[in-house]
């Protein structure tokens, strides 16, 4: 090989290396509208625009068959790909799905799994219209792409916060991540002594929210019912402050969080005690909550509360000028610098 | 885990597994014109038709990072999914880049790969337009999906073939195999001895086809330039008999290959010979040629003659009934079953 210095990814991070390898590019056909940068890629055919986002999952980074059933992992392959399509203010329609599998898997193992992408397809209304099967020497892959529709009025981007408008986030957050927890935690204690079993009770709505996670379809449908077009949004995946940093840079404004607005479960705030977390770190930075976050005009704020709908839609804070900086406002009134995280290579 | 019966995946090879993975589809929604089987799905937006293909490409499996450049990987990565869009005889537009980086690679490395990438979109203009990025436990892992656009009427499947017509393909098979087989034996010798130096010598031809494949851009360009749309058409990446299979079969048809008709280069020939491969095995079932195969009515054939064109298009065969099967007809006289290849679970 040649004698090039070498850097360490670690160095530049997630978000660093896709900037570096996409800040060169120049757009050369007309039906690209929007390229990289946001949670989908948005393609323009006159009457309609399309919308696709793609998502790789390895077996040992993104997902451990030791604690997570294929069934389950199947859904949620498909789910976390419809949330980038539903992020855009936009319907799912179609979705590709690659695997490469280790010679250890059956082929009740694979119906096992596609069984959970038929039933994600089936509850969203998505067509499976094909894909990529293959062996592979170290481990399962997933790679699925989601293609979706909506009009050019209506797509969303991350790009659109003003100054004032409200934050808002559908559900709550730091579930996943306990969830996760939860499941590293048993499995160590079941490696170090398979005598002991799992203690899992109790715990349904974690585990749920980390192995079957849903897609928010029914907050883009309200949306529409109550004529709200956010001005941005993006999906959940990194954690509340991630991705409301990405909304700060692509609209070049700052933000006001607060703490005590962030939707936490009981359960969540429970078990991240009993385990030495802080809640809010696990729902800032925890992430694969898959809710939506989004601004608002302040006006349109009075139709979800008007709304007749028990979907729990919390306004978190508000967007400034992009000199006042990313903030949240502690239940101590104290300012503290939000940070983004995105993964660090192992 | 479940006591289930376990099958091997390999008693149903790979396209046993796809069938048996999506043989109870429904389709539900109306934008989705062609599902699972074919070299891309196709999207109907009413006035333009989208198609989309999909590759997953895994370290070890599908290429080798002793003797590939990444330069010529990402290249490759890129031109063997347009090959899918040109074989629905489409334009490629756009693609999607997902990468799982192992911890070995450097953020040079990954720019090599990037290099190759982005001289692909160059060369056949397309955009990148979005993707994801990870890291892998267990080595380099590629996910590539194309969108292609084309007319309605010209969007051409595998199931038009019909009885009499010509099988032609673009160029000659059998070369990326044979560069494959060389790569590996020096790969061996070296092994042994990293002392000797690689004997590549002279094989410049075979080694681009197998590092640096060009998808048949100019062969979906010329059919248009003379007026003919193929009845059918694939792109050849698991050699000659894999693929007219896939057309008898979608067309529901049988067919004629006539041996001596099947374009082998002199260097292709030569080296299989040095190496005691049948170059005919080599050209039928090697694979990773990336030539369109197509079918024609008998009365195009004057077209392609008649073409002021320095490509090379051969008339291999033709198009039989059902019932008559899918049959080489040898320089000796005697007739062959065709049989498939697709991969075998390693």
């Amino acid at each position: 090989m040649s004698k090039k210095k070498q850097t360490e990814i670690a160095e530049l991070g997630e978000f660093g290396l896709i900037d570096h390898l996409t800040k060169n590019i120049k757009i050369k056909n007309d039906s690209t509208a929007k390229g990289v940068g946001d949670d989908a890629a948005v393609l323009d055919y006159g009457n309609k625009q399309v919308v696709i986002s793609t998502d790789l999952l390895l077996e040992g980074i993104h997902f451990d068959l030791t604690y997570t059933p294929l069934k389950h992992l199947g859904y949620k392959a498909v789910v976390v790909n419809l949330s980038d399509i539903y992020a855009m203010n936009a319907d799912p329609k179609q979705i590709t799905v690659s695997i490469g599998l280790s010679s250890k898997m059956s082929v009740e193992a694979v119906d096992d799994f596609y069984e959970g992408i038929y039933l994600a397809c089936e509850r969203y209304g998505v067509d499976l219209i094909g894909g990529d099967t293959s062996s592979s020497l170290t481990g399962f892959a997933i790679s699925i792409t989601a293609v979706g529709e909506g009009e050019k009025e209506d797509i969303t981007y991350r790009s659109g916060a003003g100054v004032n408008d409200l934050i808002c986030v559908s559900g709550d957050f730091g579930a996943a991540y306990m969830g996760l927890q939860l499941l590293e935690r048993e499995k160590k204690i079941f490696q170090s002594n398979p005598e002991v079993q799992p203690d899992l009770a109790s715990h349904d709505y974690l585990l749920e929210r980390f192995l079957k996670p849903e897609a928010r379809k029914e907050v883009v449908e309200l949306l529409r019912k109550i004529d709200v077009k956010p001005t941005s949004m993006i999906d959940v995946s990194d954690g509340i402050s991630s991705e409301l940093l990405h909304i700060c840079k692509s609209s070049g404004v700052g933000c006001r969080l607060y703490e005590e607005k962030v939707p936490i479960d009981a359960t969540t705030a429970m078990l991240a005690e009993e385990m030495g977390i802080n809640p809010l770190v696990a729902a800032l930075n925890g992430g694969e909550d898959y809710e939506l976050l989004f601004t608002i005009k302040q006006e349109d704020y009075e139709k979800f509360v008007n709304a007749d709908s028990k979907m729990s839609i919390y306004a978190i804070g508000h967007i400034t000028e992009e000199s006042k900086g990313a903030y949240m406002i502690t239940t101590a009134g104290q300012e503290v610098k939000l940070s983004a995280q995105g993964w660090k290579h192992v």
